[in-house]
């Protein structure tokens, strides 16, 4: 496995506590020798949750169990760790997870369905309950408001730099705080993927509203990330809100108005996270930023946009530097979505390589070429058919992928 | 760009000539030197010709000229090249295949809706009608009923080995020989690919009992094949039958019983082709062959299969020699299709790995880290729900392939 961290690398933020969160982490040995893989937090009562999972037909054991919790709406325990996804372990998955629940539940002094639980790793292997006895009631002891890199360092696997992003807005005049962390960064794909997030905040928002905004948030955030096309049995993206933050009102409706400025920052949060997941990408060496414009609908501009991002022959040639937009025109065609070859544009940054259904005249090889060498790359297609657009994110594909995911095991 | 040839490459095989039929080669400097790049072949009268095409919404002009030719039902010349694709060219795009046209009907005394086209290689650079004016007058003068490797070399792009199989069976008693040539080997999806496939028969079927044969043939064979999940713009299956077998009776209904025996052996030869279209995938070191059974029925376990073979993570494990069949479920969750975790079993050839939820209590690590060294690969997935069953093939994603297409253009 690579232990360079990606050129594409951003610096984990300043994040401030939030009011009502407190954890901690532990070093369980479940995968990782001499580093920290659980991380536990406590939530103070009448914090609320919402949670968006992975849509596989097949998933993880503590998907299964985040789905029935979050029925109650309450939340006071997380337990995640990283090393195992406790996936495909059938009666022995179910064991653990109910285990985990009830060394949480009486750490935190709570109902077992108001603890949730995220398991990362290897499919396919039991996940020994005892691991977590073992290191549980010392976390629960330890727990403290900071700091939250550790939390994400303790969740990563693959990953090659922790994940974190903050933003701080008022809410009726009240500032509240929204910190969230994700860990990727393999089987990366919409809809989610052997991706993690956890967010948090004190803003004071009931649970039915608060699930409104983030499954709206999640659509062109991590919705919106892919790195290779597949979808984790585990993906789990949580959000808490505590209602700790002093005097801050209490929200019930989605729409309310007083909301405006924390939805904004929330999405920021989830889409500053999802493009860190695609900048970690297994051997990422280049972020791809890629935009369709003039499809059919939004919805049609996304499935051209994932098209063009999954698309193998392209993030080689991103990874090649290699303006080789014929490619970006196999994309477009085989997403099935309506495009007219004769009206397609293709540009890579601000230089058009390609303009109705053949190369632009006034196309520069050694210009695109020399945009292809820079960190980040935006590919634009215009269909030129009606107003629908999209955005998504991923990396290129480089033979360390290959080499991550060629022994991944071993 | 690599110049090994596949590891997993099979032999030539004999092939006899097809009456009827007659070609040569060319080289016409069209993108690569010092080789034969074109490949013409002329039918006798009364020859009769069904395809099959990408179903790319950009597709190439070639394509877009077969799909109209074809309507009339009759070949007398076939024109391919190989350097470049002719896609993505616009009006100059179409203005070559009218002059390719031309050129081949004056060599055939033919119309130019009997003169077929296909071209394959970079999309977006304007193919020169001039290249062909100078070889095809020559070209026409010398043809003759072999080698047939030589045109199977004429059409390679990246493959590494030329491509071809042969079945001699009978109708009502006399026999009729089958020929088929192909190329890969990147860009290879299912619903067809950068794959071109020629196939001549001197049987005399006429031209929609032969589409019907075709568009049955093709389901389990090409379609069922995929290196790395992109369609081009160029796919083309062509089949023609020029009923010059002396004796050979005319067919016209597709349900003729007395066809049994050309049907079976046509469906070998397409999947003979497809599959060594997988053995030449970019960079393969391994072929894979993915079973799904046990599906809610054949459409849903073609999906399932197809999502285990277009999994970059099943992939590259095997690349590494890895039995990570966590990775199998993963690709069965991500299809999307009826599945349940707890009665799914997965086998690697003959060894069950996975068995209702969890993994097989007999499994040993070590003989399937054994049977991952082999060339050839069987990965099984039994989901116990229904009858449906379906077989697809790939290869392995090595980092080979990644630089096979990170410089393809340079």
């Amino acid at each position: 496995m690579s232990t360079a961290v990606s050129p594409l690398a951003v610096p984990f933020p300043d994040m401030p506590p939030i009011a009502g969160v407190a954890f901690a982490t532990a070093a369980a040995g479940i995968k990782y020798s001499d580093r920290r893989d659980v991380f536990l937090a406590l939530f103070q009562p009448g914090t609320t949750v919402a949670g968006v999972f992975t849509r596989s037909k097949c998933p993880s054991a503590p998907v299964d169990w985040c789905r029935a919790a979050l029925a109650g709406g309450s939340a006071r325990a997380l337990v995640v760790n990283s090393g195992n996804a406790n996936a495909f372990t059938g009666r022995k998955g179910r064991a653990t997870t109910e285990a985990q629940a009830a060394l949480a539940s009486a750490a935190a002094g709570c109902r077992p369905n108001e603890v949730f639980i995220a398991s990362t790793g290897v499919i396919g292997e039991p996940l020994d309950p005892a691991k977590f006895a073992a290191v549980l009631p010392d976390a629960a002891s330890r727990v403290a408001e900071g700091p939250w890199i550790d939390a994400a360092r303790a969740i990563m696997t693959t990953d090659t730099f922790p994940k974190g992003a903050t933003r701080t807005v008022t809410i009726g005049g009240v500032p509240v705080t929204i910190n969230g962390i994700a860990k990727g960064a393999g089987m990366i794909a919409p809809d989610m993927a052997t991706m993690l997030s956890f967010v948090a905040t004190d803003a004071a928002i009931a649970a039915p509203a608060l699930q409104a905004l983030l499954s709206q948030g999640v659509q062109h955030s991590f919705n919106a990330v892919t790195v290779d096309s597949d979808t984790s049995t585990s993906d789990t993206l949580l959000l808490f809100a505590t209602g700790r933050a002093a005097g801050a009102p209490a929200i019930t409706d989605p729409t309310d108005p007083r909301l405006e400025a924390f939805r904004v920052a929330l999405d920021e949060v989830l889409t500053d996270l999802a493009i860190q997941v695609a900048r970690d990408g297994e051997g990422a060496r280049k972020l791809l930023e890629v935009h369709v414009t003039g499809a059919a609908s939004d919805e049609s501009a996304k499935r051209v946009a994932l098209s063009i991002a999954n698309s193998p022959l392209v993030k080689t040639a991103a990874a090649g530097e290699d303006a080789n937009w014929g490619r970006v025109v196999m994309a477009v065609g085989k997403a099935g979505e309506p495009a007219d070859r004769d009206r397609l544009s293709i540009y890579f940054g601000d230089i058009r390589v390609a303009h109705e259904g053949e190369r632009d005249p006034a196309y520069s090889e050694a210009l695109a070429s020399a945009y292809m060498k820079n960190d980040v790359i935006v590919i634009r297609a215009d269909l030129a058919l009606g107003n629908g657009k999209a955005r998504v994110w991923t990396c290129d594909l480089t033979k360390e992928y290959v080499a991550i995911n060629g022994d991944y095991r071993s």
